[in-house]
């Protein structure tokens, strides 16, 4: 394949020069004479050197802002500071149009735009630096997904997106359906009658693979799945989105210590990767966080740089707190005691909320941390009750300025337990039956977890509204693109 | 983390006359003596040799097929053929319990079972030999995609779900809706009011990344999508899924050879991976597809086995043939003349069956084909016409016993010559405003293509159904599970 900007930058040694070809888009045309040239495979550009004299009227009228060209030219030491070459350019080819009028309508009109216009022009937004840094880092996070899971022996499973259980009860649940809304089948009761619709039943978007992606781990042993997932609720945050994609890991005989055990790991590679891969990007946003954090009064300013806060993630081991232990921290902190909490923490039994958890985080430990051992109440039906008859084996990574970023468990793998407690917590066991199937056959002890990719985007990126780091977002009232 | 079987198995010196644990399920008891014992990480058994006498009872008898063990024993040279060591157990623990009776009412009860039966209980197949080997098989193909564009500095790029678009028409789509569906809200005129809903429009399923991706590629250059799309076609066949996983590579500056030269080094980088990463899967593959010829009347059987003709697919610079060749190819064919094709070749335009795809690779040049430059009639809007002003610039890769494995194009780039085939061929150009977008600020060639993930499984794990290349696939009339 051709070279990219990027080789070209970070090895350039062996075309000094040389005459070579590059393509892209023009970020700027200053003094007309230098271009900086950009074709998305770094954040730098390139800088093209144009003898004005030496090229047609008309080419040079059409190199501007967001315009694209084919060069060809010699590679050569830079006289400038800010870069180690240039490119002096022999051949000049103007590749697209550029319909300047209405450029300077739109985001790519060479001047600062807010987030949120930014946001309404999600199609284009990839063409700046901010964006174009952001979904590079994803994608390396992506990556170092498969590549951790991949290493330590998973296997990769597409647990279905489309599904006719509603059991869960992680979250509110889109339709999806090939009637014609305007004339939908009954049956003889008056009743909607599914049994006409495509699947034969009433299905939905998932929610999340866990379910699935045990009944794989009972053959395979180590398996993920890591798909889109979703939630019909209508919450209009910065920390919300309908459609989002999740990581689920699911392991045949692991406890709870080896679940937190592959959690820290994992979190540890993922970043460690980013940090070792994505240096130019971080370098930008690093800057940007260090800027944006200027702007707010001092008591709100993160203690951190970006990438120092991503470095000292990597070194430090999570402290790991009992939610025993986390309640008996908060109820005796200063803060419940002084009625700063929203929400005063008086017994134990209370669900945490954000402000709890990130006091703990960034107030009391400074570090992330990773609770377990939670309320039996407040946790999902297929979690493993602890001998205490009072807690399950639940654990949370909890991470400064995300609050959870982990949630996961040692699961019940006990049939007769599970049964109950299905019962208690009026989960539909009838509808569950290839579920409960795998507890009858061989079941073993085992242990998984979700992270949200987002969030973990959010946190590498230091970026803050979850709209700004998925190239799409769906969010209440729009599905733009 | 713990040893595998896998591990322990291909690298077992170091633990030669060691003692070690491992995990597992009961695949097999012989003799009240050996335990074929299988955790996942391989097709491969390890034997563990249980000397009756030194046991409790009640261990024994938990002893069964499928049911899961813990045992710490001894790692000692193999005295029997099929295995280089064994385990001489000193410690059994019984994990999880058997319901020998229920079991036996399922695919886990020791006996040969057809593959509609497995199917019917694909929350169990995971723990036959043959499933375990094709979603390992699956697993690493979609790491080696991932591998291979990540090396490539393609960045991946997750196109949305839900899509307010509807204007591909790449196939009949879901509907996405949170309406409640006996009270679903109307407007003044009494039409159905999507201003209400969710998203506060209509939205469905997508059936295709590409024209959002294409939006990203005009930023980072390289970049591809891979993730689950959906078609509501009521077509119950061995080759069809209403939600399958697809990967769309797009890239910039690419014209059609680029692309041609792209999809072939990628199909044989993955299937190659596969080769050298799932051997022990594929010999049972191979043994399995031999098998399963030799059932079939001598003229119906394949010419080569199945790691052979994986092998042969590396080695082989795939055939470039332009529709136009094929036509006169097809029309002068023996197979033509004599009236045996269901769809005669008369003219040029005329469409491609399965039929002639299948010819042509299997009987004309006996080796992958790729088909280029079709009539701009049969294909989609945002193909590039050529200079002919007949053809557009599509190409679509054949595979032996598979047909089209992957189609794509170089893209019409040109903003007027775009919009001028939109209007032709009804595409709705309002609609589509932000993908215009891209054809106005700095346009560029570019190609791309699209592969349907479970097409490549059955290619290379040798099953015939689609069904079976995913873990739990969704059809009409079938969304269990």
């Amino acid at each position: 394949m051709r070279t990219t900007i990027n080789e070209l930058l970070s090895d350039y040694k062996k075309v000094l020069h040389h005459d070579i070809t590059v393509q892209g888009w023009v970020r700027a045309f200053r003094s007309n004479r230098f271009i900086a040239l950009n074709d998305g495979s770094t954040i730098n550009n390139l800088q093209v050197v144009v003898d004005f004299e030496k090229f047609d009227e008309n080419i040079l009228k059409n190199i501007s802002t967001a315009s694209s060209v084919k060069i060809v030219g010699e590679v050569v030491e830079s006289q400038g500071a800010g870069q180690n070459i240039e490119v002096i350019a022999k051949k000049i080819q103007i590749l697209g149009d550029n319909f300047t009028e209405e450029r300077d309508k739109t985001i790519l009109q060479p001047k600062k735009h807010s987030l949120e216009v930014l946001r309404e022009q999600a199609h284009l937004r990839f063409r700046t630096n901010l964006f174009g840094a952001v979904f590079r880092v994803r994608s390396a996070i992506s990556f170092a997904i498969h590549q951790f899971f991949n290493q330590n022996q998973f296997f990769y499973m597409n647990t279905p997106i489309i599904t006719g259980a509603d059991a869960e009860g992680a979250g509110e649940m889109f339709g999806v359906t090939n009637f014609d809304l305007n004339n939908i089948p009954r049956d003889e009761n008056g009743d909607i009658d599914f049994e006409q619709d495509f699947f034969g039943k009433k299905t939905n978007l998932t929610v999340s693979g866990q379910l699935n992606v045990e009944t794989a781990m009972m053959g395979l042993g180590r398996v993920y799945t890591f798909g889109p997932t979703f939630r019909a609720e209508n919450s209009n945050t910065t920390r919300h989105l309908a459609e989002f994609w999740m990581v689920e890991p699911e392991v045949a005989f692991n406890n709870l210590e080896d679940n937190i055990d592959l959690a820290e790991d994992f979190l540890k590679y993922v970043i460690g990767y980013a940090l070792e891969n994505c240096k130019d990007d971080l370098e930008f946003l690093d800057k940007r966080f260090a800027e944006e954090q200027k702007q707010k009064p001092e008591k709100d300013r993160a203690s951190e740089g970006l990438i120092e806060k991503l470095e000292n993630v990597i070194k430090k081991r999570f402290k790991r707190v009992s939610y025993t232990e986390a309640i008996e921290i908060l109820k005796n902190s200063k803060e419940n005691k002084k009625g700063k909490f929203q929400f005063p923490i008086e017994d134990w039994g209370a669900d945490l909320q954000s402000e709890h958890e990130r006091y703990l985080v960034e107030k009391h430990f400074e570090s992330p941390v990773v609770l377990f051992d939670y309320p039996k109440e407040i946790k999902a039906f297929y979690m493993k009750l602890n001998e205490d008859g009072k807690t399950v084996a639940a654990m949370d990574v909890l991470f400064p300025g995300i609050g959870e970023i982990i949630g996961g468990s040692q699961r019940e793998e006990r049939y007769d337990v599970l049964t109950e407690k299905m019962k208690t917590m009026n989960v539909d066991a009838h509808e569950l039956w290839w579920y409960l199937d795998t507890r009858k056959f061989g079941s073993v002890p085992h242990a998984g977890f979700g992270l949200g990719l987002e969030r973990l985007v959010l946190f590498v990126t230091g970026m803050t509204n979850i709209r700004d780091v998925i190239p799409f977002p769906r969010t209440p009232k729009n599905a733009e693109f």
